[in-house]
């Protein structure tokens, strides 16, 4: 049967990476739901926080759920707010920060290899 | 440069699919961007729209974003509202109803094979 949970039943984890600020993670479905090409996860960012600066040679499929905020990479930086939708190639340079007023929400996909 | 829109900036395209109603869909993140692994789609249902009760060889990672409905199988419905997340196999019979008074919008991604 499939499986069908509020975003807020899946736990709020604090993820084991430098360079992090005031950002917790649920993993809505992954391996453990039997997802075997990506994982969707949802990110919560409070006021000020931010992911790291970094880069990997996996993609992100981003959408803003709640709340605004600045992407950078290494050459520039970009409002976003939201709805937006953000495509990041493996080893592009990119971090999120929250610079609104509210807890910044977001979904991230990744792949499994 | 990553991509960066808002969703409302990729066109509504209607599906060329049987069994659907009022269902509109928006392909935030395929191919044509260099997604290889999977793609990110937004769906628009108006009041009274569903998807088709199909089954097919793939899975579907699902985040409700507004509205409401329910979620049929061949064998049971399930009400959803924003914020709910589904994990569907590949292989399981599914169908999203709009049964609220607002457009229902969903994220539906889907693997690349």
């Amino acid at each position: 049967m499939m499986k069908h949970v509020h975003y807020t039943d899946v736990d709020l984890e604090i993820p084991k990476e430098e360079g992090i600020k005031d950002l917790k993670i649920r993993w809505l479905i992954s391996k453990k739901d039997g997802a075997e090409h990506f994982a969707m996860r949802l990110f919560e960012v409070k006021q000020g926080g931010y992911s790291p600066l970094h880069q990997h040679d996996w993609e992100h499929e981003v959408f803003i759920l709640k709340g605004e905020g600045v992407a950078r990479t290494k050459s520039k930086e970009e409002y976003f707010k939201e709805g937006d939708v953000f495509f990041i190639k493996p080893m592009e340079w990119h971090q999120f920060i929250n610079t609104g007023k509210e807890t910044l929400k977001f979904i991230c996909v990744i792949p499994y290899k």
